[in-house]
Order: C-alpha cells, then structure tokens, then sequence
C-alpha cells in the first residue's frame, strides 16, 4: 500500500518535471538568430515538434524560406506565397521561430487603430515598460495588408534581395486573428526590436507577415515575457556564416512594406 | 516485486528530469542584460543560487557594483576594488552575471601571448567558428593586469562613470585561471561582444577583470555553447529604465583598460 502512494507520488513528480523545469512559463523560445536569415540560411534546422514543444503561440518561416508561419493555438500554419494557407505536420522545418506558451497576463484596450504604426505607437504608451519580451494577440474584424515569400532553392540569396519579389495581400476586411510579438531594444542585435506581425484569419485560408492593418473596438491581449531561450541551429553551415556587422537597415528593409521603405 | 522496479525506475526518472530540462547542457545562462547594468542598474536582483544553479563557471558582478566576480569549480569569488577575494555564500547577490556548466568540447593550444588582443585574435583564428558561444579556460602560470569596480550608493551613476575611478592591479606573474566568455557579433545589444576575461589566482587571493595578460606555454580548454538562457529581473525598477539607442562605445569604454582606451 505505500508502495502504491509512493509509486504514485513518483509518477506525479516524473511527469511535472518537465514542465517546472522548462515547459510553460514567462519565456520566449527563439530559434536561430535574425542575422543568420538575413544572410540566407532557409536551412530546416529546427523541427515543428521541438517548436511546439516551446510554444503553442508565434511566428517565423520554413526551411528554404517557403512562406510565412503563424503558430496558433498549438497548431502551425504555413502562409506561402501563393497565399493558400495550409496546416503543417509534424514534419514541417524551421529556419527560424520564435514561439512562447500565450497566458495573458493583461488586456489593453485599442480603441481603435488607424494602421500598423499607430497599433504599435498606442500599445508602446499602453505596455508596463518596453523592456521586456511580449507576445500579443488580437482577435476580431480587422482590415489587413499582408505579405508572404517565395520559396528559394540554392544558393541561397540574402533576405533583403528575396523580399523584393514578395507577393502582397490585400485581403480586405475580415475576421481574424494578429499574432504579434514585441522585442526590446536590446534584442536587436539577435531579432527584429519592436513589434512583429503575423496574422491568420479565423476561417484559416488567408494569412501572412503584416504590411498594414486598421480595425475599431478591438482589445489585446498581452502575455508578458521575462526570460528568452536561444537556439542556435546544430549544422555546421551556421558556423561558416558571416553574422558580423550592423543589420539594423537590412531588418527594416525585410519587415516592412515596399511603400513605407521610401 | 514489479512494483519495486517500477519504483526504482520513476524514482530514476524524477531525478534525472531536470537535468534533461534545463541543466548541464549547451547553455550559457544570463542573468539581465549590460545595457541594464551600462544604465546602472546595480540592484541585486539574482542570487548566489540561482547563478550556481544554472552553471559552475563564469563572470559578472555584484549587488552596489561591489566588485568583480568570478565564478570557479561551483563557486562565487568576489574580487572588490580594495583587491582582497573573498569566497561569497549563497546570501550574494548579483544584477548581471554569465554562467554555464563549464564541460570542455576541445583544447587550443596558445603556444604563447604577447598580451590579451594577441590572445584574442588567435582564439579567434583556431575556433571552430564565431557564431556560437564560448566558455574559455586557461590554467597556469600568467602576467596579469586587472581591475575592480568601486562599491556604488545611491542614487546609481552609470557604469561609464564608474569606471573612471575603477582600482588596477599589476599583479605580475602568477599562478591561476583566466574564466573567460566569447558572445558571437549578434549577441552585441545584450552582452559584451567578443571576449570578456575575468582572472582567479591560484591560492584565491588576487583577481579581477582582465585588462591584459601575457603568458608562454599554455593551453585553452574551450566549451562550445549553442543555446542562451536570458533571464530579466523581475522587479519594476528594470521596466523604468531607458535602454534604447545603441551602445557599443560604452561598452568598449568599461571593457578596456584606461590606455586601450585612446
């Protein structure tokens, strides 16, 4: 009978380990470095599982650059270029991810929201402090402008050259859902400081990296993140890759839309 | 008798899950971010424990800027501005640390350095790669040329400010451990980019933030670290402060000695 309550306790303590020690928490799991894919490395080095092992919320791309990806609700959707959404497997790689399990810890109201801009300039003056990782969520009616990538097959060209053959969606006022992740200041030198954009909407068939955005009476819900997890790609090609030297001009080239790069 | 198998297996399994999570690894750990301490942020926000818990090797400083520390074979030396170590208990606390499970991967030989950029360039040359981080030991006989910090009062200056009345010492040839740490280009917003040297004597009475050494017939036991661990602090007084802009002149301008400097 003691046997019984301590084989038990035993199994309780096996199984929540895992989770104390690196599941769900305040972290941000960041696979691969920004640099790395600006400098071209589409290569599928992380898995979808040992992504949705670290998060059930975020965005990044696939191997060989093939389309944009929003992580929802634990399920990864891919947004390629030809902008027909679709669900990934367990199969699906990653050259770049950034991921956290959404709890929120707050909801700012955005009354409403002129375009991208002035989304991120209101949540700025709204947020506790800019110095912490965030991930945010907006669901509801939204007009979008989104943006996806072509897939590249080797040599593999710098992202800032890929990115101007994008293909724009102008896909209108729709129901759907923002997933956004903000970085301090301090991250810069490793991912895009600021806000981040993906969205999917709600029936999943369109999507994409966000070039604009406007709605009215809509509120965010804000997960508040205090420690970040880096992932370097295991491959020796990632050593071999020049990452030094000031990317801040080429992230803005690739982040934003061919109108506000004037 | 299953039942004690069983037993013994989970008991196993309980025990040895936090290492899988979040142990001895690839990791090098760090507690907030030298913007924070740049801005003068000295408050101890990461305690003795947590550091060791997260690695046995590494470099950082203390609560009030008191002092450099070097962390050795699991444990916490403080090096203050007077020059005398002290071996620190779990009551030290810390604003900025780097520590990892120091597991060396592979073994440089530096026949000799002319001084610490010579040391630089050749581990530069002979690592397999720059976009990783490294862990870096050196043991045995060494010219050093180290500094300390001045305990700080409130209301904190920053760290650039300091620094300008940091205490060197010459403390010519001598036994000991150079503790070192290398972050790739893109870990430049948040850490020191390329080397940063801590120095141990080896009868633990001298030490110090290295601002040159020299040394024949040495060689480099180099653990390669392909994740990071960034943890923030959690109290608010992290959220009010102003990190932005960039700030690679005052790092260069607390890492060097005072002649580097021109």
């Amino acid at each position: 009978m003691r046997a019984r309550v301590l084989l038990t306790l035993l199994l309780v303590l096996a199984l929540a380990a895992p989770v104390r020690a690196g599941g769900k928490d305040d972290r941000l799991f960041q696979a691969s470095v920004l640099p790395a894919l600006l400098a071209g490395d589409y290569a599928g080095s992380f898995g979808a599982g040992e992504i949705l092992a670290k998060g059930n919320f975020g965005l990044g791309t696939f191997e060989n650059l093939d389309g944009e990806m929003v992580v929802l609700d634990g399920v990864i959707w891919q947004v390629p270029a030809s902008g027909q959404v679709r669900r990934m497997d367990a199969a699906a790689k990653s050259p770049f991810a950034c991921v956290a399990f959404f709890e929120p810890d707050l909801r700012l109201p955005v009354a409403s929201a002129a375009n991208l801009e002035d989304l991120d300039r209101q949540l700025d003056a709204a947020l506790p402090g800019l110095n912490r990782f965030y991930a945010l969520r907006l669901d509801g009616r939204m007009r979008v402008k989104a943006r996806s990538v072509p897939r590249q097959d080797k040599p593999w060209r710098p992202l800032a050259e890929v990115v101007k053959e994008q293909s724009v969606f102008d896909l209108g006022e729709l129901e759907g859902t923002l997933v956004g992740l903000r970085c301090p200041a301090f991250a810069a030198s490793l991912n895009v400081s600021g806000y981040h954009w993906h969205f999917l909407s709600k029936d999943r068939t369109r999507g994409g990296h966000v070039l604009d955005c406007s709605f009215t009476n809509l509120s965010v819900a804000v997960d508040r993140l205090s420690s970040l997890e880096l992932r370097l790609p295991k491959a020796a090609a990632f050593d071999g890759l020049d990452l030094s030297g000031d990317r801040s001009a080429q992230v803005k080239a690739v982040e934003k839309s061919p109108e506000a790069k004037k």
